[in-house]
Parts: C-alpha cells; sequence; structure tokens
C-alpha cells in the first residue's frame, strides 16, 4: 500500500502561442493601487520582458489598473483559485468573504499596529535610532512602520528627551535625494487623514509633543509627530498611516506585553533589552502575539527568509520564507492499495 | 544573528486546582450535533476522566449540548482564536465569516460528493463491492460517502447488473447487528428530506433504478438507490445526505475527471483501473481536484496516516494527518541581530 | 524553555582581501580525476571568474590537478571537515577510514550496477530503446550505466533479437558529432580493463551474443557488446566500466527483484511494465534496495529533483535534492531554560 | 511525470509464529555491557512481553550477553543492516570500520569531554549547583558529564571556593537511597582506571585542589575530584570515566570557545551568562562546536525532545528527536514518466 501527499501547482498547460488571447486561461491576474497606474504598467512590461526571453508569454502576469470595482471583480471570479491581497483589514475582510463564499482561497496581508518596547536595561541609544528609523522612514506609511513606543517608566523621560531631539533633525523632502529622512505622504487624501487623525488625537486626551501639523507647501509633506496617549485610548487601536508614534509608559514586562497584545492587529512588534528572561519570554507562548517578534532591532526591515505576515486582524497569511509556497498548490492524499 | 520560526501552542497554564472553575480560562470548548447529547456527554465524561487520572483539570475539555445558538455562541466569542467545524458548507460559510469578522481562525470539514470513475479495464467486482459499501454504508450518511458513480460506457450495463443485484441483497436492520450493512437514517427529518430528494430527482429526469422510497416501519429506514441521471441535472450538484447513488455514462478520462471536478464540494474521489498512466493523470495535478484521491479503493475509509479533508466547498481544513498540527498552533518569526 | 536545533554551516570569515592567501583558510578544495587535468582547470577558472563578479574571492574554490597522493592528503587533513568522494567502491572505502580516523565526515558516490528489469507486459519497443540508450551512451563509463539486463523469459529471445538489432545500426565516432552515440573509453586503460573483462567473462560461462572486441583505431574504441551470462557468475557483481551488458534471464517478479538486490552495489534500478501492482511492489519495501527506483525509464538520466545517490556499497551519500544540505552543515541541539 | 522520495523501513514480515524461530530472520539483534548481563536478561524479558500482548513475536528484540566477540559478530554479520553502538571512540572507531567494509552503516554515540563556561556576569550559585550536579552525579559515568570547568579569571577563585564547600557536603553511598549523590564507580577496573588518572594527572602539572582518592570500603567508591590544570595537558584530552573535574581560567569569551572546542570530542557543551550577545555568539556557527549546545543548564540532562548525540570524535549519530527516524529507514527516489 502506498500512501502520499501531493502538493500540485495548478495546471498551467496550452499557452496560446500568438494573436488571440484569451485572459480568462491565465492564471495570474493582478491589480495595483488605484493611485500608482504608472507603476503597475511599468512592472507588467518588466515582467513580460523576462517572460519572454524565456519562451513564455508575456501575459502569464497580467496587470489591471482600476478600483474597488477591478478588486471585487477579481475577488469574485471562479476562476481565480487564489486571491493575494495587501491592504487594510477593513478591505480585506471584505474581499474574504467573497472569496470564501465562491470557495476560494485567500492570502491576506493586512493592517498592522507594531509597538516597540524598550525595558529599563536597554541600550539607550541604539533604541532611540530603530525608532526614529521605524516611525519616521517611509513617512509611517509602511505595514511594518512603528505606531506605538512603550517605555520603561525608569527611562521613560531620558528616552522621549533623545528621541524628540533626533526628530528635530529629521530632514525633509525629496526621498530619492540622498539624506532625506521623511518624504511626502502618498495623497492629498493621506493629508487629510493625517489632519483628521491628530483632532481625534486630541479629542481622546492625547498630548502632542513633537510635531502635530501639515506643512505648507508643494507635496504632502506632514511633520513627524510624536503624541503621549493612554493605552486605552480608542485612536490607539487604528492605523493611521503616517508619521505618528504614540508613546505610553509601562511598569513591568507583563503590562507591556498585554499592551503589545491588546490591539486587534498583529503583524510586528520589537523589544529592546539586554536581559536574556526576557527575551525568551518576549518570544514564547506567553509573550508577543504578532507574526513577527524581534529583538534589538526595530519592527520594519524584515528578515527575507523568514515568514513574513501577521496574525489577528493582520489576516494571517505569509508571504515568502518557510511554507508560504504551500499557499499556492493544491494538496491531495492519494492512496493505492 | 539568528532567525527563526517559532510555533507555539496557546498558553495552558495556571490551571485552577479546585473548586471555582471559571471556564473562559480553558481552552477547548466543543458542541455536538443538538441531535446527539447523550454522545457528547459521554465523550466529555470518558476525557474528563483521562484527564483527570494525567493530573490534568478534567474541565479542560468542555462540551455543550445545544443548537445553533451556542454555535454561533462559539462562532463569536473572541476567546476562541481557533474554531473547527464540522457540517455542511451552508453553515460552514455562515461560522467562518462569523470567525473571520473577529479575526478567529476556522478549520473547515464541510460537504462532500464524492464520485467513483470506473474504467474499462477495472477489476468489476472489486469496484462493484466497493461502490455498494462506499454508497450504502452508515447510509450513506459519512462525508465520504459515495454519491456519483462514474461508469465507462463499455462496461456501463454490465457494472449497474452486478450492482443492482448486491443492491438487493442488502439487508437493512440494527446496524450493531452483525450482517446488517444499512441502518436507519439519522432522524425523521432525514427521512422527509430524502423522500423530498427522490421527487426532485424525477422532476429532473432522473430513473429510479433501484430502491427510492422510504420504508414503512419503526426507525427511519429508506431504500437503497440508485439512480441514472445526467450529470448536468442541478440536483447532482447537491450532497443530500442518505442511500441515493447518481450513475452517469462518460466516455474518456478527460470526460471523467470533467465530471468528478465540476461540482463544488471537493473532498473524496476514486478510480478503478489497472493502467498505470491513468493512475498518474488522476493523481497528479490534470486530475482530480478533491484532497482525497483514490484508486482501486473506495472514496470511503480513509488511510489514516494521511491529511484528511477536501477543497473548494468542502472548506480546505485538513485534520490529523501531515502538518494540520500548524493550524492549531501561533506562528511567530523572530530575529535577534 | 526554548529548545531549538539549529544547522550551521561552517564559519566562512575573515577572507584575505588582497595578495596573500593562505590556502589552509579556504574551505573547498577539490581534485579532478588525474587523467582530467585540463577540465580541471577550466572549471577552477570559470568558477573563480563567478565568484570575483560577486565580490568573493577567487579562491573559494581550489582545485588541484594530481593523484593518489593528494586524494589521500585531503583525506588525512583535518581542517577538512567533509569530504565529498566519487569513484570506485575500494578507492571509497579507503578514504571513508582515512576520514573516519580523524573524525571527519565522508559523502560517498561509488560503484553502480544497474539492472533493467523488463516484465512480460512491458512495451518492449520503449524498453530495447532505454536499454539502447542506458548500455551504450558515455560508452557505458556513468555510475548509472545499465550493466545487467533482466528479461522475462517469455520475452527474451524477442527482446534480445531487436536489441542486437539496434546495436548494430549504433555509429561510432567523435561523440561531439551529431548522430554519434558510442565515443571512445576514456584512457589506454580502461581498453585493456575491456579486453580482460571480456576474457574473465569468456572464462566464467558467458557468451558473447555481439560485440566483445576493441577496435583498430585511433583512439580507444571498444564494440558495443552484449554477453548472455548466469546471474551467479562472479564477473556479473563487478563493475566493468564500458558498454558490456549482461543479459540474464528470470520467471518471476520475486526472482528478478532478488536477481536485482543481490549484487552489493545499490545505486540505481529500473521495471518496464504496464502493472501498478508490479510497480508499486517494485517501488515499496519488497521491492529494488537501490537509492534510485525508476519506472519505464532507464536506470540512467536522473531526475534533477530527487535526491541522488545508492545505498550498500555505493556509499549511502545523496548529493542534491532532499535534505542533502543537511550533510554539509553542523547540527546543534541547543536549550535554554 | 512523478518524482517522490520513500523512506521504507526495512521489511518486518513474515514472522513464525510458532516453535521453530530462526534468529536471522529478525531484526533487531542486541548485546549490553558484559558486566550488566542481568540488566540485559531483564530488559528483554520486559520487552518480549509487551510484545506478545501485541501479538508480536517476543523475538523481535534479541539480546545477547557477551563481550567484544559478540560485538564483533554483530559488526560483521551482512544481515544487520544498521548497527548503532554507544561505548567509547576507540572501540567506535573499530567498529564503524568494520560495518562500512561490509556496506552497513552505522549509528555511533562516543566518548564525551564536556566543559562548562562560567562568564564573569554568571548567576555564580546557579552554576555551582550545576557543576556540581554534572560533575559528580551518577559518579562522573555519564557520557554527558561535565569533565571540564572553564572559569573566567574575575570570578575564578570565588567558584572554586564555593565548589570545594558543596563538593565537601557530598554524601556517598548507596545510590538508590535518598539522598546519596555520589555511588560507586562500575567495576574495580573503573576504580584502577581513576588510580591511575591521578596519578598521571600529577605528573602532567594537574594539582588536586579536592580529592583523589579512592575510599577504602566495600564497593568501588573513589572520592569526587577538582583538579586545576592547564588546558594543553595531554590528559585533559582523554575522557576518564568517573567524577573528576578539570578546572581551567581563562580571559575572553573566544578563547573559552577555543578551550571548549579543542578536544576532539563533541558532544555537549554549556555557558553560563546573564548576556544575549554571549548567548547567541556560544549557540552560533562561531560557538561551540559539540552536538548539544546549552545556556544556564548543566551538560547533562538532555531534553527528550531534541536531537541527542554529538560530533567529531563522539561520532555523528543522533539518537531520538528530529530526524533521527531517517537513519532506520531505507531511502529510495523514484521517478515513473
Amino acid at each position: 500500500m502506498v500512501t502520499q501527499e501531493i502538493w500540485s501547482s495548478e495546471p498551467v498547460n496550452g499557452w496560446p502561442k500568438k494573436h488571440v488571447i484569451d485572459l480568462s486561461s491565465y492564471p495570474d491576474r493582478r491589480k495595483g493601487a488605484p493611485t500608482t497606474p504608472l507603476i503597475t504598467i511599468a512592472m507588467t512590461k518588466i515582467l513580460a520582458g523576462v517572460l519572454e526571453k524565456n519562451n513564455l508569454p508575456g501575459a502569464i502576469f497580467t496587470a489591471f489598473c482600476g478600483g474597488a470595482d477591478i478588486g471585487q471583480a477579481i475577488a469574485l471570479d471562479t476562476r481565480i483559485p487564489l486571491v493575494s491581497f495587501t491592504g487594510s483589514t477593513k478591505v480585506g475582510l471584505m474581499v474574504q468573504q467573497h472569496v470564501n463564499a465562491r470557495f476560494g482561497k485567500c492570502l491576506l496581508e493586512l493592517s498592522g499596529n507594531n509597538a516597540i518596547i524598550v525595558m529599563d536595561d536597554a541600550d539607550i541609544q541604539l533604541a532611540v535610532r530603530s525608532v526614529l528609523f521605524a516611525a519616521v522612514g517611509t513617512a509611517g506609511q509602511r505595514c511594518t512602520t512603528c505606531r506605538r513606543l512603550l517605555l520603561h517608566e525608569s527611562i521613560y523621560q531620558t528616552f522621549l528627551d533623545q528621541l524628540i531631539e533626533v526628530y528635530k533633525q529629521v530632514r525633509l523632502g525629496d526621498p530619492l535625494e540622498s539624506g532625506t529622512l521623511l518624504g511626502p505622504l502618498h495623497t492629498s487624501a493621506s493629508r487629510e487623514a493625517f489632519l483628521k487623525g491628530i483632532q481625534t488625537i486630541r479629542s481622546q486626551g492625547g498630548k502632542i509633543l513633537y510635531g502635530g501639523s501639515a506643512i505648507e507647501s508643494e507635496g504632502n509633506f506632514v511633520q513627524p509627530t510624536i503624541v503621549e496617549i493612554s493605552s486605552s485610548a480608542p485612536v490607539v487601536r487604528e492605523e493611521l498611516f503616517g508619521p505618528v508614534l504614540y508613546v505610553m509608559k509601562f511598569q513591568t514586562l507583563k503590562e507591556a506585553i498585554e499592551i503589545n497584545n491588546s490591539v486587534s492587529q498583529g503583524l510586528s512588534s520589537s523589544i529592546f533589552t539586554r536581559r536574556p528572561d526576557i527575551i525568551f519570554k518576549w518570544i514564547g507562548p506567553h509573550g508577543s502575539d504578532c507574526g513577527i517578534v524581534n529583538v534589538n532591532i526595530p519592527t520594519n526591515g524584515a528578515e527575507i527568509g523568514g515568514a513574513f505576515g501577521g496574525e489577528k486582524a493582520t489576516g494571517g497569511g505569509r508571504e515568502a520564507g518557510s511554507d508560504s509556497w504551500k499557499q499556492y498548490m493544491r494538496r491531495a492524499t492519494w492512496q493505492v492499495p
């Protein structure tokens, strides 16, 4: 008797060689963000070139420019067995519901709300630099951006003083120029969301320690912002996609882990400490409940070899690394007596 | 630099030793079918005994008796990170939607609509016995019951003649008695569903070759039933949970595989043939799209070592076997520089 | 508590940047065959180019030209933790003994003595072509060359007649020319070994059905040779590295498997049949005891994705495929309480 | 095309049911130490009982009482495909050579020479207790016994003072009595080896800090012994199988790791420190080269879930844990076109 398990890729045969291309027979259809059509087109052309050089039809990789209508069409199309979606938790849940209803599979990379914990024994200088990079880089528009900073009470003021000092030195401008850390927000809508977020923060008792304003200039620039706020403020539980950092104080590791785990998102997390007992607690079952659990490095800058993705409202998907290939396979257990 | 991936079980610590037990702190809460409360209670007592013998609190495994209200409460309860559901596709989709909306995980084992294909070179005697066992055993009330029989045109009539002959010899009665193959349906509602199903079959052009009636007696007994019907009849695409077998004719392997894959369910499937080229086509990427792909054995009687579960409307979950343990773990990628 | 297993590559740090290169600090030192120094030098130069293009020192890959003295030096050198050796079983055992005595590890790819079994139901035409290719290609100087042909008695004479017919059409000559199947032997010593082998075959009752002579011409050409001989003749148990094929008759699958497994070498093996019961017996625990177990393809032409290597006197090593990377790693189980 | 890799256990079929048992057909034959025949017999009887309760022939597990002659017979017997040997490096190498020569496989668990490193920041009290347990427990007659103690110069004297203090409290006697840490040596030959070892230690400049004598009484009792000695003394490189601990001083982690790795044996190793940078260095490619790499626990007391075994002169085998099952399997790569 032979019993085996097989993971098969979906059939990719019978490519049309010329002229008439029926898109419905191609397995990989993509949609970029509606605000970045030129990137979408450029990527498609680059990939088509690579495919054709290797005697594969360039149209294997097909991308669309468009908005929610195209996204919904992909979610509903029964010819697409797997939909991989990167975006907000809100939209991701809708995509998942559509795809599930037609018995398809989802790979979700949704919102993050990533915290850095700084213990009393941490290398403060290293931690300050890491927080700056993780909270301000790409103007806070990265899934792994640090949005919450949890400081042990004994180093709270010292740390904040140093952090504000480096925030003052942040250079704004064209991010393609060397030396620029902070570029603009993606759209004017993002700028509006930032300003509305600052209002909400203030209304919920948040205290602006640094920044907090948009900058009057061409481009959607805003100030890198530090906010002192209670971990129970509702706004802290949302992902404000910009350079806004919420700072909180804690007394014990247990409390810090509880705050880290208290939000619905579960993408990345990081602790700064020199003590192995804390490190192993942090990475163990009673520690961070995120998919990425770092030590003495920031929440962003993922190690390419590891599985990338997050738990809870982040959607549970894993891109690259480890056994993520299994998500793209069809799986069968076969038995011959 | 150390980068590792960790799979941790959820914390199972701090079990209360005595008296006051807060159920909310226990990770495993179960619900049996609403029609089988005594089984639920018996299982719970047996497991509690085993747990307590091993100095674990018996209440780790907590089961409820009840219906959809309890099921919905489980689906909605954020204290339950993983909900494993076995039942219909319809209810499974509702469970999945509730659990996803609160960012929990689902393991689904839903409806099957399992076909046996008999090729022209098959061992007919072996195949007839296998179909009988798979279609009539447990009165067709098993997720892996054979519901569709695909016969090569050249052996169609011979096979049917032999199959009807063995159907005639099926002994009905108390399934606990030796020699009884066919017991009653689960409830009088199941009996009603069977009778309504027969009506629908007739209305869609199905021809009753054997059986087709309920039996007037104590218990919800019905006749084992063979139906000749087109693969395009809508009723063939549904799971009628009883001993009803749809028979269809095909000319080529390609056609047989297409019929096998044409339903939304994707649990089990089987082919009877002596030819290795057919076997390897069947178990490969262009073959059956089910989670269980058998050769020369029926659709039911799963090999315990393999991953059990199905694709598409069957829900994609895998119970036992292979890497199913990963579904019960929390996963983290950690990195220390 | 954290318990993990780590597989680490040996340290490859501190490469000297310029001028003075201490070879003793480089981890990869190789030796080609003593008869192919130009190939060794060419390979080394090609690899050095690739390494240097990638900013790695070209001398990471260091190859030596030389004979047994260099080989022995590598085997004895405690700075080389792993010695991978491809060659004869006799020399391999010596290498293994030297390396073991200094507590190093060996990866051995030694002699093969590969059989093709042809069952009574086989596709004869396919099998004849496969045997020709596997026994005559590269003049029988390949580790996976077919050296033994086991024919079911019912097709014995038919098969041999067809095989001799295709042997008559084999074109000898420059193997770089299209259409040439049989090139020369590697050295004049190989030619001598071939002639001495033919003498031994005759003295042990072997009957030359085709070929059996060297060819008087420039180059070490010999005739492709078919020998009818008993499976118990001692010469059948040795690897004669040339285009000599031993043919034997069998009555049952059991007998064929016993003959296949009766030699000390265990590299490759193949069966030609159309029956799945025979296929699954052949690839199962009671079938071939070789590392490579093929069906309806010859013994050579290894699938690149699978683990390559053989059991018993072939040495047990696996190059490429599967978990062969583990052989190049150092392994540790670590534990932190 | 189907390519798969199979790991098959050797055939265990056709067990004779009664009377005439041909031992040559049973796969598992064992030999205990020549000094413990009663244990060997007792174990065999217990296992036979378990096997027979499960309807397996009790003689599957067959053990022999005897010495090197039986061991050699096992090593030479071609009916035994795998020989698993636990014992000294010297005998292990002989076994390996015999088994390799007949193309069998070896699983070796040979000598250890395990060091504990205590860094300047270690928890001294924890480390002292761990060293006592690891060096004196089972009278130093365990493969993972701590035999070398590497102390950072800054805590050298403090540590030694505390260690000698706890050595003074060690209770000798019957090891089955509660409270007894130190039982007798295994045989009078072991006692002689201990005394001879002490002489060698003295002749190579070793200074006895505690113990060093045999005890005049019934049983082969010796004193738990602490020796101050240079890491370059030849005696330090040997495994003296008794409660003798060599103490050495170091200045840097690099130096400590070099001393740890300088012996030919590579079984277990341990470091005591509170600094994560040291921990990750220690468990990484530039750290300990042993198979077991512990942190803040002693060298003995292996975690049952991890792979157990050691590198270099310890033989490279792994018993239990991880992929050790692969050593007991026969491996084949099969391919069907």
